[in-house]
């Protein structure tokens, strides 16, 4: 319409604003990425030092090959970890965390320390429930 | 066998340490439960306050009815949440966070604070990643 105000030609002053509840946030999209089933877990071990593939697969009690494999991708590609080929015979494989990484691993540790400090009150809560249904 | 050493009849001194790495460890499935899809956003939007389902939903873009509602029946059973039903008519039901709950919230808004702030840094893994395959 011919009573639009004309656009600034170096552009508006807008900032980004990010957010985890937007679907189509980039943050969103990590968020979801670290707080999968395995991620978390990945990470959590990968806060503990550098790992070889089989150890961090013995280390996350009931991750399959695979699972494992397709959720070190998707955290290297959100600039999580880093993937280390070390000239040896057989060639070994590390992981490390990037400093993001580090930072992300070091909340979840936090998240994981209050719930392994709160099992008592978690299994409270879960008997009650139990005994409300029984 | 005869030499094994007779039993202290007050039982060993035995501390139970909860671990989220052990399957079999109540804070495991907790952790797992607060970190999935939808129940870390929901732990976000009732770290805000309290809320009516319908509310809740829209807050949380993407969500549908179904889910929404096992994750909140899943989040009540670990003790997280609490769901009032008030009189009203139509009667209203209100969600809103335990003690415990918040403590969880609160660990969480840490980790999505961090990931909000590191779009740049996320944004330039993703690039990075997509120009190598390219």
């Amino acid at each position: 319409m011919s009573d639009m105000p004309a656009q600034d030609p170096a552009g508006p002053t807008q900032e980004f604003v990010s957010d985890v509840f937007a679907r189509g946030c980039t943050s969103r999209a990590a968020f979801e990425d670290v707080t999968s089933k395995w991620a978390s877990l990945a990470l959590l071990a990968l806060g503990e030092g550098r790992y070889r593939f089989n150890a961090l697969r013995r280390r996350i009690d009931g991750v399959s090959e695979r699972m494992l494999s397709q959720t070190l991708q998707t955290l290297e590609r959100d600039g999580m970890l880093t993937r280390e080929v070390l000239t040896a015979i057989p060639p070994r494989v590390e992981y490390s965390l990037t400093p993001l990484g580090a930072r992300v691993a070091e909340q979840l540790r936090g998240l994981a320390d209050l719930l392994e400090a709160s099992v008592p009150e978690l299994q409270t809560a879960r008997d009650s429930r139990e005994r409300d249904r029984g």
